[in-house]
């Protein structure tokens, strides 16, 4: 039977960085970001290159916090958006640490968190970071339209987020924030071909990832200070409400959702809120990182949706899969 | 410091799976794969969902050879080589099992066994699955031309193999075979940017893997009855020769190659030999699998290789960065 799996070696998140561009930096959580660039093409000839500088600032910044240099980290889980997640290889390719590439979209920040958690766990290594990143001009030119053309956006679209972020776990640093207990999402599609509805297709694997761990690990929504799902926005988070509501699940008010904390989503007129693996990454690592270490929550339950879909995907009518990782990040008391 | 990772609980490979198209199957090692298409397009109205059949039928085969159901397995870790990996998730939708989508290019094979077997480590499955996948048309009308412009190919070139394979690793059940150490590979880029010629592209991140796992293992390359690189191809495979003499490693007579053996290269006109992450998957678990078995051979060596471009990245003249995964499959005595 599968189950929630506990980490017992209690993997130490020692560093965590943010790094957003100017809309982000304008948002309501704009003070508490590491860096933020306001030429959004970090003066680079590319949107690509330009993210590519995102995630390697992101990284520089969450290796100079925990005083550590490149020969220190044993392994790095990266993914983001981009076509053979080439953004983050040359992100870090200066760097040369042991690379795992990954791919879940916009769950894309949690999957990292989880395997490099689960590479601390096992002693495949002592220290993993996991780093991922979006950018609003690389994501709607490959996913929809250049930038240039100046479409018009649909009520339930959200805007990608331009921002990357870091984490390194160490099993012999010491720290009182630490993973703790991590459920592995499964593919779920409903239908779902609207490629500006992202939020309608995570929300049903959100909800079968929260439901399973509910069930499976016995604990209750109101034992957490924080549950938060990846970027569902608006318009998924709400669907995701209904459907927890029609199972019985009582969530609680201190659900939230990092697609609708990262902008003032009516006054920057972002539609249905932030998406891209930098949302979750920005949100996670500045804002509730920061609530941990001031000791202001304890127990945070993060839920990275994403969206597992591509263009060619769409074209050939394929359904929007979604898919929701669980993590439980804890204070120690 | 950085060490290669011994697998202490000993995960066993309990079920391994290979579906080819008609070339493969026309090949020198024709007989071994246990499934093939003769119509490589499965039926289907495009090439990626025929892809995606590959896939499916790789899982079905390796599942039900192992006498498991969906539901016995804790997690699938599943890559490919289009976009997205949509391949991979489409092929696996319909049978609900929690999924970490992974790229690594050519790699994704070797790195899907590395993250399987580490999950089955720490024990955050029982029973964990990797599969992977490549289509010559889905890949070449992504990375180069559709096969329909009748483009010709270099010499370099490499064909990309039609091809899934699975294997299912366990920490409950008895098998001989099992994981005994991985080393995790750098990207490494040496300033290629001929997109026909990804053999000299991950050449340099191959020798830096056997190159770092035998000095760190102590490990001899005598102490091997097979070292097999993943998709090289001739070319690669001779510059990464040059590179390893060079460097004074004697690399020895055991040493081949996935993409030189699934073609007689020569008669079937396969210019630099095969590609794709179906390539080592089919001839790791097709052959060297079988050998294994048949206790023909005890140790094994596979480095995964892979080229981590992007038709994006190359249209802007970035250079192609190899990776290198390393994992030692041996048999128990």
């Amino acid at each position: 039977m599968r189950k929630v799996f506990v980490f017992t070696k209690k993997p130490k998140i020692i560093s965590v960085s943010s790094v957003v561009g100017k809309k982000e930096k304008d948002g309501p959580l704009g003070s508490l970001f590491d860096f933020s660039y306001a030429d959004t093409k970090a003066s680079q000839k590319t949107w690509e290159k330009a993210e590519s500088e995102f995630v390697k600032k992101a990284f520089e910044i969450a290796l100079s916090k925990a005083s550590l240099k490149n020969d220190d980290v044993d392994t790095v889980f990266c993914g983001d958006l981009i076509n053979q997640c080439t953004v983050s290889t040359y992100g870090l390719i200066d760097r040369q640490i042991p690379y795992f590439g990954i791919y879940g979209a916009c769950s894309t920040f949690a999957e990292g968190l989880i395997l490099s958690g689960n590479a601390v766990e096992s002693g495949f290594s002592e220290i993993s970071a996991s780093a991922t990143s979006s950018h609003f001009c690389t994501a709607e030119r490959q996913y929809r339209f250049p930038i240039e053309y100046g479409c018009q956006r649909t009520p339930t679209s959200q805007n990608t987020v331009t921002a990357a972020g870091a984490v390194i776990i160490s099993s012999k640093h010491e720290s009182n924030i630490y993973l703790n207990e991590a459920l592995c999402g499964i593919p779920i599609q409903k239908g779902i071909t609207d490629i500006n509805n992202m939020g309608a297709a995570m929300a049903p694997a959100a909800a079968d990832t929260i439901i399973r761990y509910f069930k499976l690990s016995g604990n209750n929504p109101r034992n957490f200070d924080i549950i938060a799902t990846g970027d569902l926005g608006e318009e998924g988070h709400s669907i995701l409400l209904e459907i927890l509501s029609r199972e019985g699940v009582e969530i609680g008010s201190n659900f939230t959702d990092c697609g609708k904390l990262i902008y003032d989503i009516k006054k920057q007129d972002m539609h249905a809120g932030g998406s891209g693996c930098g949302c979750s990454a920005a949100v996670t690592n500045a804002y509730f990182y920061k609530l941990l270490i001031e000791n202001k929550i304890k127990d945070l339950l993060i839920i990275g949706t994403g969206a597992l879909l591509s263009p060619l995907s769409s074209l050939q009518g394929m359904e929007t899969p979604g898919i929701a990782h669980l993590i439980r990040i804890t204070r120690e008391t």
